[in-house]
């Protein structure tokens, strides 16, 4: 068992280029004194977000995969445990922050492109999941907030409505969100908290900047999600104490439509 | 375009050994007036169903798969439309109750499990539904219910509630009830009527029997659900006008607790 | 207990000019065989659908009440037992077809309106329950369906979402939800059949004729709800068998947006 | 137009004894900056708490009412104007934890329970509501929230769901979470945060206390909500910036099940 002691390690799956979701969750863990393991495709991507963490006074490591499967994921999380060894460090919070999706009319939709968003939102989160289940249930309870250690899913709009253009997509952000309800109910009971974050709204990163080309949209917080404002509600519910554990919300700029 | 005058065809992919909900929907549809073209693996029980709804009076054809692959799935609808070919025939109604689940603790899953999960409960569903909508599309609209075809889903309590033992079957289950929503609300416009049914509840088959050997729940319609009882509310669904359709039901016994 | 052989009755409250889902409803249960029990507030237009249906070959009776207090429902069903007595009579199916509307922004809503909505949609409809279930379990069970008596309520979208303009109409639709999953829960046990239809989108009436004043809209059951069809699936649902139950089912045209 | 300078007041509804729910919240939200108005029934309880508020550095006041009647409910929130006066203060955020159940069979239910719940659920939350958006709307926009104001109402897992001895709960519960969602998407559009708690499980208060009467309940966190917990995920909803807000997040004991 780790003791209340052992440094907070925290571990994110999806970064991306740094600049959206998973790049905020591990820049503010960071400043609140998790050591953060970054887990990503991409190794340059990921290295820059690693230095610039820890020259801003955190301390990051990059876990680079070349994909997210089972055995991709599993051998990140046996280098996290070698970097990050018991008794000094515990890992205590996670994030997956992983999922691909198509928008496109369904008979456009490939084979591959169901293979994709399945692989991506659903079988690398059980293997991420699997992971993170391990390392909490290693710990003791952290007495801060009654866990053992706590897990988050980045879900979407798409987590609980299939709609036009989302059939894949949904099929597997569906699927992620009823992982993390199972884990919930089953992990609950010994301590490990699960929750699930349904983000119904375009996240401000520089992907959706070019996409959107809309500099009135850009500056506007009422009607986009800054990446920082998630990672905000994501330290809130690790943070949340044992007797009031939130599964699941919502998180919406004040003016989307719903 | 096919006419009003041809004759009906209803395709059901998911059969077992014949004794389960695709069985008694085959039988339904076969004794109203389709011809039935069943896919599934294990040709011998196939066939034998295929003999039984013919020797009752009933036109039906089987079609075997090795797996419920895109190639393989794709190939069966080749063949379906070869064996009931335009415009002596229209294939009108379309059953997916495929699906696969294992019962295990999360930590016992494997990572074949979820792939098996995914499979069987998404990605096959992917490919049946890409073969009946594009075989629906080709329809004119039938005046007794508006539609071009009708396409229907076997859901279960997993399609809307994960829990602890059914992470890989509610995630494969969840993927499953967005594909149906999604293409509820896609081919909805073009009179193609999609419909999604969670089965609440332990239904009556020779597996079940001998999984709870228990003679009172066998002989008490209060407890179990009848696979004949819910093949009547498909054929309901594809009975169902276009001025009222439902997207979505839930089946459970008089006595059910939910 | 009363026996096979007894008549079955039918009783609808709001059945408003006779024109919309609850004329529609009486219709039908007539035509299969239904004795029927008008209640609505209004007595002359009660009158006129009452002679329609007996002039058509039906059995119908109307029970005007000046309001739908918990003292004029309850001496409604006092009304309805005394015309069709036991053991003649069995009071065999009800639909609650009641609630009441006013699309508002929210600051436009009066403490009058709000009292409108909840005592029309919900209080209404606990008094209605309170007969019908009374009623059903004096029955035997049917065996043609397995059920001393069936229940239904008309939902809406606001049943489910609530939305601009409809926060009274939605707190009273979802009060009414409530309602009957908790008597479908309960009931259930007794073999009391009880549903909840969500009606997603225009219903074809006189009223929303002349509101909507678009004629295109009237002639394409693509897009309205015919009354009828609703009546339809509330007599599938008092028709299904015990086995297979459903609780909630939604209604919309082929067309509709959701 | 109020100030940024403006002392922020916050209202709570519903106190109880001081020793729940909207005690705590009032408590926090005092620690936290803000003055507290307290509505309540039961005068003596109200003024003990606001006391032990102010004797701990606390700024509040009591506004004792007779009933939750629109009238009661309306006059209190014009003291309440009076006593914090713009431009010197500015009403911020407002907790609606009113409601009232009773849990009985279905048979056992009155018409008085049915109207209490509807009246203390529903009713009373419109007209608390009334005031509250009222007076936010003549805020100008806190640049630490992007709010004019925070809206949050105090649900259950009756909010979501009907059950055997729920119903009449249910069906106010669920009355004022469509209420809440209408004026969410109604008001988001004018910088009003509304959110709605799912409370899933048993709170630790006096009555709880006295009606469980189980010391190991009273003193495992893991199975009982703090109603500390509960305040302490309130203030974060009032705190969470316009980018990212939420609407609904359920809380409940680590060890619940669900």
């Amino acid at each position: 068992m780790s003791s209340q002691a052992a440094k907070r390690v925290f571990v994110v799956l999806g970064v991306g280029n740094g600049l959206g979701t998973g790049g905020a969750t591990a820049r503010l863990f960071a400043k609140n004194g998790y050591e953060v393991a970054l887990i990503a495709r991409g190794g340059n991507t990921l290295e820059s977000l690693a230095k610039e963490i820890n020259s801003n006074g955190g301390q990051a490591k990059s876990f680079p995969v070349s994909s997210y499967s089972h055995e991709d994921v599993t051998n990140a999380w046996s280098s996290i445990h070698k970097a990050f060894p018991k008794p000094e460090y515990a890992i205590r919070a996670a994030v997956f922050n992983g999922g691909a999706g198509v928008f496109k009319k369904f008979l456009d939709i490939t084979p591959e492109d169901v293979q994709t968003s399945l692989q991506a939102s659903v079988a690398s989160a059980f293997s991420f999941s699997r992971g993170a289940i391990l390392a909490f249930k290693d710990n003791d309870i952290d007495e801060s907030n009654g866990a053992r250690g706590s897990l988050i899913f980045t879900g979407a709009t798409a987590s609980i409505r299939g709609n036009i253009l989302t059939s894949s997509f949904a099929a597997g952000k569906h699927g992620l969100r009823a992982l993390s309800q199972s884990l919930g109910k089953e992990f609950g009971q010994e301590n490990i908290h699960v929750a699930h974050a349904i983000i119904d709204g375009g996240i401000l990163t520089d992907r959706s900047r070019e996409y959107k080309n809309d500099p009135s949209w850009e500056t506007n917080a009422n009607i986009h999600l800054k990446p920082e404002s998630i990672a905000a509600s994501y330290l809130y519910l690790v943070n949340q104490d044992r007797s009031a554990w939130t599964w699941e919300l919502d998180l919406r700029p004040a003016h989307e439509k719903w």
